[in-house]
C-alpha cells in the first residue's frame, strides 16, 4: 500500500509519504484446506484501513502509525494473533527558494531509507526501525589482509582500497515509548560517522564496531543487525598502456559480491 | 556469480547459464571483533572456485553442481561449519530453423524460472528446489467470497475473477540421490496443472490445492512452499460510458498486495 | 495505460495483456504559454477511450486496435494534427494439461516482446511493428578479428567467440492491409533463422545479414531497423589456477556495451 | 562504462563517479556489409580510452572531460566524423562527522542527477547539459480545469491537486567556455525554485514557465528542453467510510503517464 499524506497547517504544507506493508499471523487453515473465508479479512480492507486511519489521526513518526495500526487490528479482529506493519519512508525534502525552505514544494533526497517495524501480538508489541541500501564509502583507512590462502585464491592483500557499501540496518527499541524520530536521526548519525572514523582491516571488523558504537550509545537499543554487501570498486589496469595506477582510476561494478551481516545483540557479545 | 558455460558436443552444444550464490557458516568472530581475517574465504576464492569446478567436471543439473561444490567447500576448509549454495538457472532454448532445434544458436524462454538450493554441513545434507516468480493466470474458475466483513470493507463477493499470480515454491527432497531434472519437470507440470484445473474459492484454496497435489504424487518430497501474490485485474468501470463491462476489460496492476504463502510438510496436514 | 480482455468463447476464453502509450502532435501552444487548456485531451481522457475502444470492438491483433484507436481520435478531435499509438504485447501461453492446451489458464512466455507501431496524421497512415529486448545468443560461427588496432588496443582478435545480444526490431510495412499477426510471426523467424545460421564476422556483419534476408524476402516492409547491444561473455581466466580453458567458461556480463544498430531501407542498400 | 575516480589531495580526496557513453558517426558500411571491420573502433578500446584520460588528466567537470575525450577522439581516428559523450554523474556527498565534512567518507544523495552531452564533429561542437529524472512536486497553486470535454471525460476540473513529476531537462550552452558546475547549479536552482513559486494551470504551463524563466535569465543557453511525467496522487475516496478526505490521502501512483515535454529556443518564443 503506498500512502501520500499532506498535512495542511497555516504557514506551510507537511509531506509524507510511506510504503505500508502489513502481515498477519492466526489459524486460517480454513481458507486453505476448504475454501472457507469467513476468517479472512481481504488484503482491500487491510488497506482501507490504512488510507482511514491515515485520515482519522496525526502521526509524527511511522512508529506511531504502526503501532496504532496493530492494536486497533488486534483489537477488531479476534481470528488475528499478530499483525506486523513495516512502513518504508520516502525521503522528500523542502524545495530552497532564495535559501529559504519553500512552504509546499518538495524535492526527492534518496538520502534517507528510514523504515519502521511493529510487530503486536496478544502479548507483546516489538517497535524496530532501520535505513535500507543507503550507498555509503571510504576512500582511505580500509584494508582487506593476511585472509585465507590457498590455490583458489587470486585476491591479494591490499592495505588501501575503495570500501563501498549499501548500508541496511535494522535496530530494536527496548520496550516503552521513545521519541521515535529524534533517535533514529541519532542512530543513523553515529552509523555513518562510525563507518567514516573507522580503520577498516575488513568489511567484518567494520560491520561490528559500527553496530557496537550504536548499542553501547543508545541504552534505547536491544540488538542491532547491519549488512553491507561489498560493491567493488576495481582498481583498473594500466599497465597496458604503459602507465601506473596509484590508487586513482577504478572500475565500478554492480553486483553486489559477498553480503557481510551480523546481529549484535545486548550483552550477547 | 554469474556462470556461463558452453559443453561442446560432436554435433551440437549445450549452453547452460546461472548466478550461484554462497552463503557460508562457521565462527568467524575473529574477523568481526579484532579484524583478524586468517579464517575468512573471500568471496572472491569463493567465486573462483566456481569457475574452476565448472570447467573440470560435468553437471547435467544445478543440483548435482551444488552438492560437490559444497563438499569440495567443507573438505578444504575446516573453519567451515556450513555451506550453502543456490543456483538460478537462465533458461534458454535452441532457436528453431526449418523447424529443426540449432546446434548452436538459442533464445531465451522465460518460462523455466528454474533455482536449486543445496545445504551442507558436517553431519547433514539438504537439497532443496524451485521455481522463482513464474507469471501464471487463470480467466475461469476463480471465486472470492464470504469473506470477513466490517466496516472497512468495499471488496465485493465475486464468483469469476481473474486468478493472476507470480509462482514462487520451493520443495525439499528427501535424502538420496534423485533424478533432479526429471522431477523438476515433473513438479512443475503438476504444479500448472493442478493451478489450471482448480475451482478456486481463494488464492489460499488453490495453493493448498496445488502444495497438496505435489506432495502426494511425488514421494520424493518432504515438503513444499508456495507463495503466490495477487496480481491484480480489476474491472474498468464502463459505467460513466454507458457500458456494461461483462468480465472482458480489466486494469492490469502491478504491485502485488496480498502475498499469500504456506508451507506443507509430509505427515503434517 | 495497460490493458487486459479476456474473450469468451463457448470452448476456450482468448487472453490478450498490452501495454498501450500514446503520443499526440497538434498546436497546444495555448497551454503552455497562458494555461488555457481548452483543446487540451487529458491523458485520463485518452485512458478511457483505450478500455471503451477495447470493450466496444474485436481486434486480432495490435495494429488493428492501433489503427482504429488513431483514426477515431482524429475524427473526434480537429485539434489533433497526429496521434500514434505504440502497443506491447505481453505473451501468455496457454498451460498444457495432459498434454493439450487448457482453455483458460496461461503461463507467461518472455520470448515474443512483441511490439506496434501506429501513426497517423489528416494525410498518412504508417503502420511499424517490432520487437523489444529478446535475448538470444549464439555459441558458434562468432569472430572477430581485423579491427582498427592503436595503443589503446587490447581486445585480443578472436575466431570463435560467444555473440549474444537483446534483439529489438522495428519494421515499417509498404500501405496497405496485411495479415499482421502472419506477418509478425514469419518476421520475427525469419530473424532468428538468419542469425543462427549466419557466419558472423562482427555484430555489425550479422546485424545486416539479417536485415538484408528479411527486406529480401518480405516485399511487405519498406524497412526495418535493428538494434543488438552486445552483450559480452568473457572467458574466464584459469591461468593463475594452471588449467586451460578451451571455450569452456565465461563470465557471464550484463551491462550492454557496444550498441549496434543499423536502418535498412528499400532500394536503399 | 562505469568510472570511479579518487582525487588525492592533502587535506582530502575528491570522489567522482560517471556512467560514461559514447556514440560515434561516420562511414563503416564495409563492416556492415562484408564484415571488413578494418575501420572498426572496438567498443573495449574506445573504454580503455576513458580509464586512460580519466588517470592522466584532471578535470573539474563532465563537461571538460567529454570536450577533450571527444577532441582526442576525432583526431587519432580519421574514419570517425563525429563523437558524442553522454556522461552521468552519480552524486556523493561528504558524511559529516560532528558537524563537519569528513575528508574521504561519502554518502549517496540521490538529488543531483546530472548530466552531460559534448557532441563533437569535424565542424562543430556542442556543449549540453542537464538533469534526469529528479522527483519534484508541490502541494498547492496547482490546478487543472476547463479542459476539453467530451463524452469520454471522466477527470473532474480542480483548482488543489498534488503535482508531482520527474523532472528532466537537457539544455545547450552558447559556443564558448563556461563555468559547468556553477552553471550547472544555477541553472538546477533557478528551475526549481520557478517549479515551486509558479501558479501552475497544468503541468504544460509550469514546465513552459521553467523553461521561460531559464532562458531568460541564462544568456548562455541556447535552447531548453524539459519533459515532465505526471506521477499522479490519486484522493483515496473517503465516501464508503462516511468521511470527507479534504485533500488530505492520496494514493501514490507509481506509473507516468502524461508525459508532457517541450523545447524553447532562444528567440523562438
Amino acid at each position: 500500500v503506498r500512502l501520500t499524506r499532506v498535512t495542511r497547517r497555516p504557514d506551510r504544507h507537511d509531506f509524507q509519504e510511506w510504503i505500508v506493508d502489513m502481515r498477519l499471523g492466526g489459524d486460517f487453515a480454513a481458507a486453505y484446506t476448504v475454501g472457507d473465508n469467513r476468517l479472512v479479512v481481504p488484503t482491500d480492507t487491510m488497506k482501507n484501513r490504512v488510507y482511514v486511519l491515515a485520515r482519522d489521526a496525526e502521526f509524527a513518526s511511522p512508529e506511531e502509525f504502526a503501532l496504532r495500526y496493530t492494536a486497533d487490528f488486534l483489537a477488531d479482529y479476534p481470528q488475528v494473533e499478530s499483525a506486523s506493519v513495516i512502513i518504508e519512508e520516502q525521503s522528500w525534502q523542502r524545495i530552497e527558494v532564495g535559501g529559504k525552505p519553500h512552504p509546499h514544494a518538495f524535492v526527492a533526497d534518496g538520502a534517507a531509507q528510514r523504515a519502521a517495524r511493529v510487530t503486536t501480538t496478544r502479548e507483546s508489541v516489538r517497535v524496530q526501525a532501520g535505513i535500507r541500501d543507503l550507498p555509503i564509502l571510504k576512500t582511505a583507512h580500509s584494508a582487506f589482509r593476511d585472509f585465507h590462502r590457498d590455490p583458489y585464491t587470486t585476491l591479494p592483500d591490499t592495505d588501501d582500497r575503495i570500501l563501498a557499501t549499501l548500508l541496511t540496518a535494522e535496530w530494536t527499541y527496548v520496550a516503552g515509548e521513545h521519541d521515535w524520530n529524534a533517535r533514529f536521526g541519532d542512530v543513523r548519525t553515529l552509523l555513518l560517522e562510525s563507518f567514516a572514523n573507522h580503520r577498516s582491516l575488513g568489511v567484518q571488523h567494520t560491520l561490528y564496531a559500527m553496530a557496537a558504537a550504536v548499542l553501547e550509545a543508545h541504552a534505547a537499543l536491544a540488538d542491532i543487525e547491519l549488512a553491507m554487501p561489498n560493491r567493488h570498486r576495481v582498481l583498473f589496469d594500466m599497465k597496458p598502456f604503459g602507465r601506473t595506477n596509484p590508487n586513482r582510476v577504478f572500475v565500478t561494478t554492480d553486483e553486489p559480491s559477498g553480503v557481510i551481516s551480523a546481529r549484535l545483540v545486548r550483552g550477547g557479545d
